[in-house]
């Protein structure tokens, strides 16, 4: 069960900017991943999802569902009010995380207003990503690692040097709402924070003023492992 | 419905130390807080948990049940394993957070390992607490805040300068899931990372390795509000 990607055809069009807007690849084509509505009500008992997190490094090669990376996305940033508040906090709702996820077959960032997966570039980049992360396996066998960057300017125009650990706490927060989702779905996880940054901004393709803070990598887990 | 106080003699036995041990308040009586043992099955669904998460910061002057206490206690640092594994993960389990609550009955100090609070000191702390905090009304007002402290160097002896970032990103892991806690409660709660670091260290009693990082206000939610 592949997320199935969808071509869009894309008009250049004067004045047409910003993160809110349709996708733009090179070729003048935008393509994004076709995410279904995720479950914003029931799942798993909040106690059993607490009581079952467990850090899982080992994993079946098996990818995950379009369903399954919409529930995860969703729980990590997704939006939960008319007004654009989020399942995690932020403060000063100033939301400098940008949410991307290496799957085998490319690398995406999450646009939480659209919901959709936005692709950056075709192709499986895991190995590129565990080399950045001091040779990890997890990250290697992973069906998807999904890395959260932060975009400090963000949150330091209102917040000043206070901003650094707003934004890292903030990551917390959103990385918990992952891996609890990931519980909730059967599926294993294990959070990393050891890599080389500026190596995996690279393999990230992030632009200058995001900085790479977290990973998560996210698979089935191996039976009787976890 | 206030937690019950339970007063301990103590006898001061010589190499009784550490902080597993029973706690030593002045006067050589140990004081804690008999927590009833929290439901570690079942609960709200995580996605309702998700979908209900919003900054509360108005809040009735209703006291905070033992019940209560204990679950959010326990969702936010309690044990999950028989080898000592939390409900949020730490960077090569060095556990580097302490966590405090401060009711109107007085300031206390989790122990997971036995799941129980320890009283530091007796008293109405929240004024003082409220005024670490730049004034703010929802501190003054909550039945309970919760702060988060952490003792860098338990993570920086294994990871050095990388620790820093990894004890903010665990903070967050262990607040968001207390703010989850308190929605699937019927709580309101609010985080909060404006205060002075060295007057909030004060009114916490800060051993001098610990330092104050977050706070989490919680209380019930004014009807109509939240």
């Amino acid at each position: 069960m592949r997320p199935r990607i969808v071509l869009i055809a894309f008009l250049v069009l004067a004045g047409c900017t910003g993160s809110d807007d349709a996708p733009e690849a090179p070729g003048g084509v935008a393509v994004q991943l076709d995410l279904p509505p995720p479950d914003t009500t029931g799942g798993l008992g909040l106690s059993d999802a607490l009581s079952g997190r467990r850090s899982v490094r080992d994993f079946t090669d098996a990818s995950l569902s379009a369903a399954e990376l919409s529930q995860l996305l969703w729980a990590t940033q997704g939006i939960t009010s008319t007004d654009g508040r989020r399942t995690a906090p932020s403060a000063g709702a100033t939301y400098p995380l940008e949410v991307y996820v290496v799957t085998d077959t490319g690398l995406h960032r999450y646009e939480p207003g659209r919901h959709v997966l936005v692709l950056v570039a075709e192709g499986d980049f895991r190995g590129d990503l565990a080399a950045a992360a001091l040779d990890q396996e997890a990250i290697a066998e992973a069906a998807a690692t999904f890395a959260i960057a932060a975009v400090y300017a963000r949150t330091e125009e209102r917040y000043g040097d206070r901003a650094e650990r707003y934004v890292k706490l903030e990551a917390g927060h959103a990385a918990q709402n992952l891996l609890l989702q990931a519980v909730a779905l059967g599926l294993g996880a294990v959070p990393i924070g050891a890599f080389k940054d500026s190596e995996l901004g690279e393999v990230l393709r992030l632009p200058p003023d995001h900085e790479p803070l977290y990973l998560i990598a996210v698979g089935r887990p191996v039976a009787g492992a976890g």
